[in-house]
């Protein structure tokens, strides 16, 4: 039933379904203008509810990162799953070869190590795993090398029984999307020279999405495009009237005129900095600087001594990443003109297994 | 019942059983040797088998710092809990009352405001709130600026119907004891001159509980020391042999000889850096550094090209900060003599609010 924000107890997190609705459209949008698939990733809301509504919207399946939000997601009825991951060890490749048989999945490798324990686990199977070469584009993260490296590794997945080399795959630098591109051209070139097709080609990341204009990268993996937040805002995605996700807080202390303290510290913001000055933006004050944060506690600086905001008082914070907000809280509040019309279980939550 | 180390799933938490108990006994046998009462802080654990064994050692009681944790510790039993916050607003309110009922409860004031609105809700109840007065001792947080206000607020406290006034609180400056001292001595004469005797003095965190030396604080707040972290092994708190708190990660890439990328990323160990270079120490690899996080990832940086670890091994890190790691958990692995001898749920886990 539906009832008022001021209802509720602080910290706590409040999604705005209308500008949810609206980004996934605009993205939507964006993608089939440009000839590109979406396949959202799906770590920036946990919420199988959300997914759902994305795939409706036109999405050609999802993204997770964890095979626990994977097995959430499948066991909610999502059946098109890519998992952007080495997934080693064999209690994880026993989990994968259970969610194979259940829905359509793929996942990465970037090296013969995630190959071998791959094929060990799938030869056999009657369900082939299907598998993207992971490429380090300039991000200095995982991924082979070098273009002339993913074509080696492409060749021994090719032969692999039990696989199906399904393209290439990359979390691109951020910022520097050309670079990223001009790599994967040249991959696509010895791909083609070697014989070898190259069924997808897959990019990830929110800032970057709206560059994307098709040709080399087939298919966009964008998370936090769904909420945005301070960080994507900075780096020219949105802006903050698009920010879905915000914290409800509110002011516990007022010890001098310039220093406000709100009941959210790092369990509810968390310490993403993410080159920016503060740990997020306060929309009634705009100028107002978070300017620490304790676990419990964040301290606010205000430009001017200001008897406001006072004890007592509420504020709305967008924070600088909305991923691992979503990842502190059991459960989020939707709001829609005003006022709370569903609390929603954060079902992915935590599964970082 | 016991099994083996190697057959957890990465990453986790392990909690190695008898560093655990043998930091209880030291922390214990420090204050019990300087006269200071123990009110070991539960945030760094949240787990009430842990609280009870701080209390069994000879703890007076413990310290949570949001009033849902404190309903899950007085629900498990724990009866004597101080929450050293401003609780503000008409529901916390009501859950305070209700929480004071059932337990012995003191809580803090820094201002007019907070101290209105627990007398508004204790006046009637038959069982008073005890309450502290927050000091802002040079932290820069909660707590009256001077000590002549922590006079003044004092006054007000003592005649508000319903409220007990307990002493005097505060969270130090890190590495700034003495000035913390030296500020809770004025405070003292002032109140002496004023004819309002202070029944305790309570100061709080790990590094500095070793300082102390009873004298001006007659009750001690640490937290980490029941773990020990990176960042307490290097303010000289604790040695890396201390730590009882490790996530155990498993290598997923090798992209070249000298990064090693992990499955450990911020979710797991946070994005707490507390002035440390890298996010935690890897036991095994002295001199690897954990470069920079992502949710899922962790990239190591080794000091040389080497073919290990290798691709599937684990690794055990200490985390920079034990305490947010807890909160990131639904459960942690209790471990002795490398065995796994109980899984404990983080029953206080998430309670933001």
């Amino acid at each position: 039933m539906a009832h008022g924000i001021g209802e509720l107890d602080t910290p706590c997190v409040l999604i705005d379904l209308d500008r949810v609705m609206a980004n996934i459209a605009r993205a939507q949008a964006h993608a089939d203008a440009n000839g590109l698939k979406l396949r959202p990733h799906v770590k920036t809301h946990k919420l199988p509810q959300f997914a759902k509504l994305q795939v409706e919207a036109g999405a050609v399946g999802i993204t997770v990162q964890k095979l626990g939000e994977a097995e959430v997601m499948a066991e909610a009825g999502l059946n098109d799953l890519f998992l952007p991951y080495n997934i080693v060890g064999p209690r994880k490749l026993a989990r994968l070869q259970a969610l194979n048989q259940r829905v359509s999945l793929a996942v990465t490798a970037d090296s013969e190590a995630t190959l071998a324990g791959y094929s060990a686990t799938f030869a056999d199977t009657g369900k082939p795993l299907r598998v993207f070469i992971e490429c380090d584009t300039g991000g200095g993260r995982c991924g082979v090398p070098t273009p002339d490296r993913a074509v080696l590794l492409a060749r021994k997945l090719i032969i692999s029984p039990g696989l199906v080399f399904e393209g290439l795959m990359t979390y691109p630098p951020a910022g520097r999307l050309a670079q990223s591109e001009l790599w994967l051209s040249d991959a696509l070139e010895l791909f083609d020279a070697a014989g070898i097709p190259v069924p997808a080609v897959s990019s990830g990341n929110s800032p970057d999405m709206w560059r994307l204009k098709g040709g080399v990268v087939t298919e966009a993996r964008p998370g936090t495009y769904i909420y945005f937040d301070r960080y994507q805002v900075e780096k020219g995605a949105a802006t903050f009237e698009d920010c879905a996700l915000t914290v409800l807080a509110t002011v516990v202390s007022r010890p001098n005129g310039t220093r406000a303290v709100l009941d959210a510290g790092s369990k509810t913001l968390s310490s993403d900095l993410l080159g920016l000055e503060g740990f997020g933006y306060i929309g009634d004050y705009p100028e107002a600087i978070i300017k620490s944060l304790s676990e419990e506690h964040a301290v606010v600086e205000l430009p001017a001594a200001s008897a406001y905001p006072r004890i007592g008082d509420t504020v709305r914070i967008i924070p600088n990443h909305a991923c691992v907000v979503s990842n502190l809280f059991d459960a989020v509040h939707v709001v829609q003109g005003g006022a709370v019309i569903e609390t929603l279980a954060v079902a992915a939550r935590g599964r970082v297994d």
